[in-house]
Parts: structure tokens; sequence; C-alpha cells
């Protein structure tokens, strides 16, 4: 590739755009901007999450990876973090000091401190890596420390939002750097490259201190403990429930070591502000009567290894759901964690607690700008063209229609997928190659070694199981000798059906007898008449293996 | 059971309760409201729909069913009505002029005509069914022809709402059957059981015909084809989109089985209303240029059969995306369809469509009453008592709270699950037995004959597949004759692990070594010695199979 070529990669996610990590090259040098996962969909069997795929990098030999941004610390963001690198060592890590900090804590599970170095920057510094001068701006999300990143080009500048509301009253008071984004307009921007999240809701995302009224009507009128469930990394939650407890003289306890490892590291670093004796550790709250407790925990997505689920099926080893317990989810369902939430939800109803989600309290709202913000951002930012990022193609495809409405002319709005470059140069913006730019699943220890095929045999294993059948034959007459034995999982229930079992070993018979010459094929001609058998009886289509033993 | 007690069953229903079955009894006679199906949760693996769990009337031989009475003719309170004439020839049917069409065509395509008779009557007719005296009152919901009933019995009425929302201009132009409503409450209500579905929704649900508006913007600004996308018994939903087609000069055409029928049944039926020509063939739209055609399919839930999934990965026979099709999802995902349908829309702007949904258009609204609705009927009604049904657990704890927080006692409102009893006599009412009252799988052409534990296998073995090994060994010796045979399906890929492949080899030989003499148990051995190899070296649990040969 020619110097004086600017290239935009996106690189993974799963369904949102733009999302997880995105390479800029200048010629043959590079930096990238966050390094997040995702977590699997129903029908990705088995998989724990999902890394971006960035194989593209690593066929690119010929490029010089000189940093990576992180625009804040959700895992959606940082989670990828060891995989990029474990893949790419001596990269260095540039973040701000509460991201820094969640970052770290990653490097040290995975033993790769030593592998890297952090910088850290603060909102409103400037710093290169590479050729790229990037300049960061603070916005405000529902984490702390939370930036965005205008990066200087030979062809202008390029704005990135990053994950942002426009939060006027956000809870660690500090509203988003207006003044700074505004003035990038009168430098002139080339590109936009904007959060598309809300972008089919109208208006105005509420902001952050609307939870602290619902907070307080829960806390008035919690006769018991009160549980709230958030993420893990929501450090703002965290901040909102430690001023609630104040004012209501509750104690807080943290259930679940990513949550207690994080509010370790906002404590510490300054992100999060309470009282030493605020916080008390779970295993020494029992001469604290319960209606002076409240218990932070993980599993408001549902996800069934988390706290939450566990007290939901009883399987917690120290929680057990109270009879005058209030459970609290300061979150909305991740598409896709509809069910598992509501089956939660009414599981802890059924074990005598009152919970509260939104809508019936406004527990949560969204950190993700609405249409009246993203037209704001349009009109503050007056970029040139615009890329639209972050969510589903759906949602770039509503983000492209609002700047169309606000007057951008369609050929400056790029609605494109991961794995499509976007080009830079003098002429202008346009689309480029296709490059890989899907997943990994990761699944256990492996990588990576989860590919298509094995989805798809779990995914018919899901649905109709499969039957072997080991039958042994002389090897010259052909007859069977003993029974056949047969396994079988997720069939029907072969022991309660034995009419179909007295059909298989009909069939095995019948089918032996005929195929006794098509040596090779026999195995196959078995597979093939147990298979229909099956479909004729039972309308299912149930893998089929067979092994046939010549004595 | 002695005479004197009333008993109220709700059977069935996955994750709602008192939805799709309910049984009245007096005494050893009885009558059954709905007889509705459910659809499978993401988790459950190949299933095809759910039955509600109708055992406990299998058992009670004391019984008679003197009927069943439907009050509308959705899915998911008629869908069943064949498994229950099946099990119980001769039942009569009751069900108004357009629910007993769509019924009629189940019992026809299941060739059970002559197992049962159908009689028909009209909203705020009364009748009997055994010793029940029922009295039908019009509601509106999304299709027509819809009622709740009151059953007069001994201690009262009992009033039923079924489905229904308070839509003052609905499509039919018939509102609610006010005036009977509350002249109910005049005859003193014993019990209520109120729909609960949209109980955490603030407010009143907006009527039918706020969608008028939607399609009316929708059809103008189309460039080419309409698609409206829907579910096959909304014939409300189909009326509108037939007004909206007049309005603007466009012809309909209907794709797929049950809507094609449903919308014959319902033109025969005079419960849809347009002229003979308005709808055309789908093999004969070739003459009729895109921008006058309008096409009406099924698959607004994702559903990967239905019409609008195989439209979007390019699998329908008839129909492809083009360029300036507009494409209308004029329903709301159920919960659990979300991930499915916005895959689905994502797949569909992909091809190049336009794609028009809630919120970016009014183009569905729900059928439910929402809060300030559900006060109302409280407050036309009067009922003593309330069982809150329709919804799943939290819905229903939310509809109890409303009435409490309406002056409702709180020992006056009964929160039960499907299978609960609810027992009225003249000491009043309370809960009494649980009786089976869960769902039954049909998958292919087995009805219940997928368990518990074979829903289990499948969710192992689409988490982390299997692996079965097959090995030959000699008699005397012990020792393994020939390669042992390895098959596996969803696990790591094998074939690319010969590192995997040569300890699976060494753990077959040393455990057998190990094991020569613990005949019975060598299996089991070498099965726990695999399992174990596997989880360390691939954190990873496959279901794992051995079959030893000796000769």
């Amino acid at each position: 590739m020619a110097k004086g070529k600017l290239r935009i990669v996106p690189l993974g996610g799963l369904g949102e755009i733009g999302k997880n990590m995105t390479v800029f090259e200048w010629g043959n040098e590079a930096m990238i901007i966050d390094a997040g996962i995702m977590f699997p969909a129903n029908d990705m069997h088995g998989v724990d999450y999902i890394i971006p795929d960035f194989r593209y990098l690593l066929e690119r030999k010929d490029l010089k990876i000189h940093g990576i941004a992180f625009t804040h610390g959700h895992e959606d963001h940082i989670g990828a973090v060891t995989h990029v690198i474990d893949a790419f060592p001596n990269t260095p890590i540039y973040a701000t000091p509460l991201t820094a900090g969640l970052i770290e804590g990653k490097l040290r599970d995975a033993g790769l401190t030593e592998k890297t170095t952090v910088n850290i920057f603060k909102a409103g510094d400037k710093f290169d890596i590479g050729p790229f001068k990037l300049e960061s701006y603070h916005v405000t999300h529902s984490i702390p420390d939370c930036v965005g990143f205008a990066i200087n080009t030979a062809y202008g500048l390029i704005v990135h939002t990053g994950d942002y509301k426009f939060d006027n009253t956000p809870v660690d008071g500090k509203p988003p750097d207006y003044a700074r984004i505004a003035s990038f307009s009168r430098r002139g921007v080339m590109l936009l490259m904007g959060d598309s999240t809300n972008s089919d809701k109208t208006g105005w995302t509420p902001s952050e201190t609307v939870i602290d009224g619902a907070l307080d009507r829960v806390f008035r009128d919690a006769k018991g403990r009160i549980l709230v469930a958030t993420f893990a990394s929501l450090i703002s939650r965290v901040q909102q429930v430690a001023n609630a407890a104040q004012r209501h003289g509750r104690k807080i306890a943290i259930a679940g070591y990513s949550m207690t490892r994080n509010v370790e590291i906002a404590l510490e670093l300054g992100h999060l502000k309470a009282p030493k004796d605020l916080f008390v550790d779970l295993n020494k709250t029992n001469n604290i009567s319960n209606n002076k407790l409240v218990i932070m925990v993980t599993g408001s997505q549902g996800e069934p290894s988390a706290v939450l689920a566990r007290m939901a099926t009883g399987r917690h080893r120290q929680l057990e759901v109270e009879k005058h317990d209030t459970i609290v989810l300061s979150s909305h369902p991740i598409p896709g964690n509809e069910e598992m939430v509501s089956r939660n939800i009414n599981r802890l109803l059924q074990r005598g607690a009152n919970v509260i989600y939104d809508p019936i309290e406004s527990v949560h709202v969204s950190g993700h700008a609405r249409q009246d913000e993203m037209m704001l951002m349009l009109n503050l930012v007056k970029p040139k063209y615009l890329l639209p990022v972050h969510g589903e193609l759906r949602h770039l495809h509503q983000h492209a229609k609002l700047a169309m409405s606000a007057g951008m002319p369609e050929d400056r709005v790029f609605v494109a997928e991961n794995g499509r470059v976007l080009e830079i140069d003098k002429g202008g913006v346009r689309l480029g190659e296709r490059v890989p730019g899907g997943y990994i699943f990761v699944d256990g220890s492996g990588v990576g070694d989860i590919g298509r095929v094995v989805m798809r045999d779990r995914e018919i294993l899901a649905r109709d199981g499969f039957i072997l059948v080991s039958v042994n034959v002389k090897r010259d007459s052909g007859k069977i000798i003993g029974e056949p034995e047969i396994i079988s999982r997720g069939f029907v229930y072969l022991r309660e059906s034995d009419e179909l079992l007295d059909q298989v070993r009909n069939t095995i018979e019948d089918t032996l007898k005929k195929e006794r010459n098509s040596n090779g094929r026999r195995r196959e001609k078995l597979q093939d008449s147990l298979g229909r058998l099956f479909y004729n009886e039972t309308k299912r289509r149930p893998m089929v293996f067979s092994i046939i033993n010549e004595y």
C-alpha cells in the first residue's frame, strides 16, 4: 500500500459494527482503538465469549503497530486486551487512570504484565501513537474516566466519539467537554465516527441522576436487605448505590470476584468516592441487621454462573434469598438475554423476594446517546463525512438517515460492516476492500478452535441428538453375532420405545444382508437406512453413526 | 371431591400463567376455557411447539368434561385444540364465528372434524356448558370476534377477561361492551380473572388505529413493493393493510399457507372487509408493477422457516428481496425472539431493503391492556377477589400490586402458578392443592416423548459435543488390536489436533493395561480417564462413550 492513503479497518464485534476494535493505518504504520469482547448469541452453543478476529493484523506482517488507545473500561472495549497483547507483545497501551487500572488487573491475571507498557493519560491530554496525533476529550457514559479521540491526520481531523451520552448531571460531576468537542469544528473535521447504539430512540437519554430518586424510593420502602445487581464494571452505578447507602444508613458488601476487584481499583484511584468503613466484607455481615445492609452482586443479565442466578436457583454458597429481600436489577437486558433475565426475575419472586426492575422503577438508564444527542454531536463537530459505528447494521442505517435528515448528502455517509476498509486520501473518503473482520469463539481454554463445522454439528446435536450402532458380523457369512449395541443421546428416550428398538435391529439385519458384497460402503448404507427409519417413525433427523466389526 | 366446591385449575403455559388452558370444576363436572400452544424458549432444543400438560384431566377419570369455550382465535388460545380433542373426543366446542372458522381449519387438517361438534355463539350470547352458565361479552384485542366470559356460579359471578385492551376506536368499529361489563358489578362479582400481560407498563395501550397513520406514511414514501410481515392470525392487521392498500391504489398478495387460509376464512365470514379484486394470487403478480403491490408475509418473529427469514437468507422459492422493497415488521418480538428478529432485520438491510419497524414507525401496538386499563377493568367489575392471569409471574405480581394500590386487601388477591388449584366455596376463595400443570414438548411427530433427560443431554451435546472411542482388544492378553476408532462431533475439530489424538491413543492403552482385570468396569474407567484428559487439555466436558470389543 502506497503512503498517502489513510485506512480505517473496523474489526470484530458480533452484530455490532466498529465497536470492539478499530485499526487505523497510515502506510505501514498502525494504531488500534479498543480491544473488547462480546457475548455469544443464543445459538452459539458452548461459547464462553467472543473476541475480534484480528487475523488481518497477523497477516499484515509489514504493519508496525505503534499502540492501542482505549476509550473506557467496559468489557466490550477492553476485554480482549490480553488476547491482543499475547499476539502482539510489546505493543504499548494508552489509557486514562481508571481504564488503565482495569486493564492492568486483566494483564496481571493473565501473567502478561511484562509484555506491554501501560501509558496513562488524562482526559484532554494530547499524545502521539506513531504517526497518529491523538487528542483525547472527556465524554460521559456509565463509567468514569471515559474519553473520545480526535486524530490529526494529513487530511484533517477524524473524531471518534467512543461510547457516549450527553449527561449534564453525571454521577461524578464531570459533564462532557463541550468546549473541546465544539472546537474541533473550527479546525475542520474530515470524518466523524459516531456511536449509533440508540439511533432508533427519539429524544435524549435521561441523566444517570434520575436513578438516585428511584434508589431513594427503593431504600425508603425496603424492610430487609437490599441486593443491587449490575455489571461488574458499571462503576458509576456502584457510586450511586454507595451514595444511597450513606443517605439511608446502610453498609455495602460486594459479592463476586470481578466486581470486588473493580471496586477496589476504583476506590484506590479515587474514581469511587466513599468513606472507608462504608464497605464491609461479605463474610463479616453477620452482625449487621438486614435493614442496614446492601449487597451488590453480578448477574443482572441472568448469566447462569453469576451470583444472582445462583441465588435464584438456590445454588449460591453464601447467599440465599430471604423473605424480605428487595432485589434491584440495575441494568437493561443486552439483546438476546431478555428470556434469561425474565426467568431470573420470576425465580426470585418465587423465592419470596421483592424484585425491582425497569419499567417498575427507573433503576437503570442507557449509557448511550439518543437521536437528539446524536444530532447535537453532528452539529457540534460538523463533519464532512460520517461513519456510523457502534450498533447493529439497523442502528447504523438509522444514524445515517438521521444525518441525512439534517442535510448531510447521502454520498458522504458510509454504512459499512466489520472488515470493510474505509480509505481516505486527498480525493476524499470511499469504501475499500474487504478483509476478515468477523469474530472468534473462545470456548473453554480454546481460542478459535471451534469453527463453523463444529458449531453446525452442535446445532444438529442440540436439535435431534445422535444415535450410534455398533454391530459385530462374521466376515465370511455376513451374519450378525450377538446383539447390536446402541448408544444414543438427545434423541427419543430409546429404552421407552421397544418398538423402535426392534425396528432398528431389523433394519441392521436387512441392510447388512442386502449390502453383504458392497464392502466399503456398507457403513454408509446402514447409516442411510437407519436415518430413513428414524425420520419416518419420528420426523426427526438425529446424527447416525455405525461401527461394523468383522470377525 | 365433595360437591359444593368450585375449583379453577390453570394448566399449561410456558412462563405465562393461566393463559393457554383453564379448567373449571363443579364436583365432577367440568368445562375448559381455551386450549392454546406456546413457542419454545431458546434453550428448549429441537422443540417445535409446546402444549399444556393436561395429564391431570386424563387422571381425573371421574370428571365429565362438558365442553371447551374459546375466547378468540390466536394460536396461544386455540393452537392445542386438536391435541385436546384427540385426547377427549366428542367434547363439544363453543366459539364465536371467526374463532370457530379458524378452529375448524385446524380440525380439518388433523382429520378430527368428526370427533367434535363446533357450536357457534355471538358475542353477548348466553349458553350453558354442563352446570356452568356462561355469558359472553365482546372485548377488543388484535383479532375480531373476541370475547370474555362471565360464569354464573353458586357463589356469584366469575369474570374472565380473556386477552383484552380497551380500544375505543378498534379496526372493526366495535368498541368493548362496556355496558355489559359494568352490569356485572351490579350483580356482584366474586372473582375477576384478569389479563396481566402489560401490567408493568404505565398508561393506556394506544388504539390499533394509530397504525393507520404509520401505514399511510410508509405507503406514501415507498418506491417499490411493500412487504408487511405479521402473525398469520392477526386479522385486524390484515384489515388495516387492506384499507391502506385501497387508499394508495395497491393490490395485495399473501405468502404463506396459514396466513392465506386465515384470510380466506375471515373474508368468507365477513370479518375481513375488502373488495374481491383487492387480493391477487402470489403467482399472478407479474403484470402488477412493484409500486402497485403489497405482499403480506409471515415471519415477523424471525422464525427461520417462515417466509421473511427465508427471504432474508435467500432461501425462498418465489420471493427475493429487491432493491426498492420496503419491508414493514408489524409486530413486536415475543420475549426470547429479540435476537432472531434483529438478525433478520440486519440481513434484510444487507440485501438492500428499507426496513420499517417499531420504534422507527408505530407499525405495531400491543393487543393487551396497560395499567390504566387494568384499573378501569377493576373498577368496572368491582370483584371481591382477584386472580391475575396471562403473563409471567412478575406480571401477575405487578397486577396484584396494582389492585392493592387501588384498595383491594392483600388476602383477596391470589398470585398462583400453573397447576395450583383455586378453591371457592361459601367460605370464600383460597389456594388449594398442586396438580401437574406444566407443559409438554411437541418435537417432530412426537408429543411428550422428549422429557427432561433428553433435553439435558441435548444441552450438554450443544455445549461440548461428544466423543466415542471403539477399540478392539485381545481377550487373553488385553492387547489393543489395530487402531482405535474415534467418532466425535461438536467437540474440537479432532482432525486438526493430532497431538490430542495421540494423547487419546495413549490414554486408551494405559487405561486398558491398568484395568485389565477389572472386567466389568473397564468401560467406565476408560470413559473417566478420557473425560479427565479432555478437560485438562481443553477445559471442556464433552460426553464420552466407549465400546470395547474382545476377540
